[in-house]
């Protein structure tokens, strides 16, 4: 059975690296000795030793070890080994990328559909949708599709911002985003605000956190869901 | 000799479409009695026809006719004939897979190299870079490429907002974005501001508004461009 957290942010501000999460984590990954990581988004740039060694550092706190998929010879034999998997956050585009490069989406869609636990955060979160179309990342990097892993139903816009009333910005609000999005898509795109996630669990998908989500479905108006309520 | 206006917006806060450039656009367009427009970004997914009407009625305030490119049987026709070219903000990713499946790519850039008088503003200032990777826009459609019109040797950065200081959201600021783009590209990104614009006439490119806009370099500090100022 499918089990996965799926968090809008790695950080909430105000607090360390997954600071505000681990609780849920503690339990999420209980039993569980080794996780293994997949830095591909690299944010701002940095490397994959030193991405991994930051969420080495967080998972210490409740005595997990953390491995790169970075330091298998075979990136597919270290997915298709693992206890539990976590992607962070960073570029989504070339997160997309390597993960088509390093030929592991089948094996990773195979093991966390098959119960291997799952934890995203930020682009991780976003590879989870159908396609990674509402990411708010640049295109850094041209990957070879924007189709994802689908273990949810629906897309992930991480990190989502309300509209600010007092912007005198004239580029598009995250609303008109989605709204583009749209005309040309079917699939609902969910709004997860900072400090949100997902808990799923075979087929059930619970918004979780202290703020309710932004649900967008093409030709309906927009619609809240509250936290602790399944979304269907 | 090259001859284009680069706006990084169509609108300022508080002033109607176009109004703020109004004053350069006639001089720009002197002696030109129509303009095509592109209207394949398609903001907030208006329709064609819509955004072309949007375009007439600011240009009507100085004597000009615009004709949509989609108004033409065969579009590639449209641009070989055109007097002068306006292509209009909204999605970038939308507005370069038109432009590849409506198979103008090369006339465009012939048509522009020749001299014919070429406005883009947001998006359709996007299009004058090398390539289309330092958008803001969410990826609504796959292109088949990000590879765009190169009539400036450097790509650019619309509606180009500093860091908040005071901000508490933990979404990547322009600045990271545009870092996180040098790590895997070489091409210089050019951040301009709203307001600001760049006039280009044949290898001399200069900005233009009352601001500074902002120059990002692989390995290099960002360092700030003056106004009336030749970028080199």
């Amino acid at each position: 059975m499918k089990k996965l957290i799926i968090a809008s942010t790695s950080t909430v501000h105000g607090s360390g690296y997954l600071e505000y999460i681990l609780p849920t984590l503690s339990n999420f990954f209980k039993g569980i000795e080794t996780i293994l990581f997949i830095p591909y988004a690299r944010p701002g740039g940095i490397s994959y030793d030193e991405y991994t060694e930051i969420a080495s550092k967080a998972f210490e706190k409740i005595n997990k070890k953390v491995v790169g998929v970075h330091q298998f010879e075979n990136p597919q034999e270290g997915i298709q080994k693992a206890e539990a998997i976590f992607t962070g956050g960073g570029n989504t585009f070339e997160l997309v990328n390597q993960i088509y490069k390093n030929n592991i989406f089948s094996d990773l869609k195979k093991v966390v559909e098959k119960g291997i636990p799952y934890l995203g955060t930020s682009a991780g979160s976003n590879i989870c949708g159908v396609t990674m179309m509402n990411t708010n990342d640049m295109p850094i990097v041209y990957p070879p599709s924007f189709k994802t892993l689908e273990f949810i139903p629906f897309n992930i816009n991480a990190h989502y911002l309300d509209p600010n009333p007092d912007s005198t910005h004239m580029g598009e609000t995250r609303e008109t985003r989605i709204k583009e999005y749209h005309i040309f898509n079917e699939t609902k795109v969910l709004g997860l605000r900072e400090g949100s996630w997902l808990e799923v669990n075979g087929e059930s998908i619970v918004l979780k956190g202290n703020l309710s989500a932004r649900l967008f479905q093409k030709d309906e108006e927009p619609r809240e869901i509250e936290n602790n309520k399944e979304i269907n």
